[in-house]
């Protein structure tokens, strides 16, 4: 999408240096737009578990991009050892995001084709090249086929409502910013908001570490669409009040039955949007699904993250970012990253493939070619 | 309650100069203690307006004190206006916090005493800081009374878990700062710590304003009761995992229905304690009841509040309190300050007077004297 109307994806080969991976360093939006060169897996971790990039697609694409530095490393080294060098990398990178399944998706699918990659390992450095890109453009494109798919939810609502927004409450970034392009909870609204579809965006601020004040809201306002943003405690008022038509969220992991981990605090506006009959759709593409699990609430580990990103907070005060302290000193605090929404909750899911219910007989449907692997709960 | 191991109440009158009402300044906290002067109506009204003093109790305590300055006012104009003086600063009082049912009935309450005090408006001025007092202390004993009735709530919970932890969540900050002492929700809390019945709160930050982070945090830090500060997303999560028995919060409003207005984000945990059968209280004096209204979700007015709370946060930094923005510039945000969780969630009222049902029939029961003028529902 576009940033000051110049089109960028959110990481890419430096153009004269394509050894060095550059990504957006989103720490720093929306207060300034800094560009980071990765050069080696070590700071490839460093981006992702201090999340300098986020977003499960993201993750995904970085982690496969990630995997080509790994190579690159490794052909440094004796021949005999290439394999087990970039086995190494891909632990170091699996170990930055547990929940993350995206990771480990990219670096199994990275691995998996170095080893039938036959030829030099200096084949196999290109190998992981053109795997990366391809990683990448298909992200972008399952995010573009997301964005029509949720399409027609959103013209549904706005027939009902002529002359009227349509209004659209998210939670996080699920939008561009967390994948290659467009986004996954975002690409129905800017698939909406490019045809003329009037459309307004309850943003999230997203506590504790606020991607929907800082990534959503910059993310939509540099491409025009109206939105308003909130604190995590709103959206059930505006539900009650018949504010809200429809909720999208991405996803972190999915399990093939529905259960969705998201941001911490989505299970929340799942249960709101249940109390007050408003549906509530997940947007993700079939990276994002776990074939494994059948229990999300259950089953789907949780991180904890360092207790300081609630106590302190980053902001924008004299040309700079500060760090402010929000709560006494020698407070403890806890920082759960994830919850799980049980498919209950869950009205649909928007896959590239299409809308589906949040069931285990109906995402088979949509992925039949995981049928035969799935255990069926 | 204690702060540094001395007791402190929210509000007083100057100990050598009782025309002027002082107040802990909460905008401070917890990062410094400043104690505020006020010595006019309209110093009250911003303090009120501007948040200085918050809280149900506290404001209906200090509204008291506000109309006790009032008279003083009006004692110096002509004398046969003093009344006319007095109810004027009793409308400019009750314009500052339209959601806080408190504010009203400490004013109607001295206007109507003040009207019925025989003698000169001298006798008026001394009747106003009669009942001032009063107020307040009553506001301070009901608390006690509703840690007492609460305790039994936290007492048999832990004898089903020997040794462990009760674990008890609340929202917002209805500690004893935002009464005269004790609070309400964290009354039990405190009653159960001080008897050695082991007990540990999860406090939400409370965005926008923080008032868990800052306030809940610090005054339960300085009493010595064992907590841990969460993002406000993180409620769900805790109690779909068993980490949360109880959920105890106080309320701006609650009808006699059981409908109860309370800081914004409020009613989602409501639906997370449903969702996972978790009890959620309310701890509430009968102050704070509206013997009117009979559906809070649709007739409770929901104040909206200066985005820039939501854009902009206070925290501490470089030894003083600094503001940072949080959102990109030029995105609107929207600041609704309460929700209302309607009764069919609330599992009981904690009232001076004993726990009850949230239901009028079970309300009435405890305040018979009200049920001639009830409509009942």
């Amino acid at each position: 999408m576009n940033i000051h109307g110049q089109h960028y994806r959110t990481l890419w080969l430096k153009p004269d240096d394509p050894q060095v991976v550059q990504i957006i360093d989103q720490r720093h939006l929306p207060f300034a737009l800094v560009i980071e060169d990765l050069r080696t897996v070590d700071e490839t971790a460093v981006a992702i578990r201090e999340m300098h990039a986020r977003g499960a697609g993201l993750i995904g694409a970085l982690a496969g991009y990630g995997m080509y530095l790994a190579a690159l490393e490794a052909v440094a080294g004796p021949a005999d050892t290439f394999m087990e060098r970039v086995a190494v990398s891909g632990a170091i990178l699996k170990a930055t995001r547990p929940t993350a399944v995206n990771l480990e998706w990219a670096i199994t699918r990275q691995l998996t084709a170095l080893a039938q990659t036959r030829g030099s390992n200096d084949d196999r450095v290109a190998a992981a090249r053109r795997l990366a890109a391809a990683i990448a453009d298909e992200d972008a494109a399952y995010c573009k086929q997301i964005g029509e798919h949720g399409l027609a939810l959103i013209e549904a609502i706005a027939a009902r409502k002529p002359g009227e927004s349509v209004n659209v409450l998210t939670h996080c970034n699920a939008g561009w910013l967390a994948f290659v392009d467009y986004g996954t909870a975002t690409a129905p609204i800017y698939a909406a908001h490019d045809r003329g579809v009037k459309v307004h965006v309850w943003v999230d601020e997203t506590r504790p570490r606020n991607q929907g004040a800082r990534l959503t809201a910059w993310e939509l306002g540099q491409h025009g669409v109206p939105h308003t943003v909130i604190a995590d405690n709103t959206g059930g008022h505006l539900m009650q009040h018949g504010l809200v038509d429809l909720v999208i969220t991405g996803a972190d992991r999915v399990t093939y039955t529905g259960d969705a981990a998201n941001k911490i605090g989505t299970y929340l506006k799942a249960l709101a949007a249940r109390d007050n009959g408003v549906p509530f759709y997940v947007a993700l593409p079939s990276s994002t699904f776990d074939w494994v699990m059948t229990d999300g609430v259950r089953q789907i580990p949780v991180e904890q993250r360092d207790p300081d990103e609630v106590r302190v907070i980053d902001g924008w005060a004299d040309g700079r970012v500060q760090a402010v302290r929000l709560t006494p000193e020698g407070s403890p605090a806890a920082n759960y990253g994830f919850d799980v929404t049980p498919a209950r909750l869950v009205t649909g899911l928007i896959t590239e493939r299409g809308v589906c219910a949040a069931s285990a007989e109906a995402v088979l449907r949509l992925y039949p070619e995981r049928r035969a692997a799935a255990v069926i709960a």
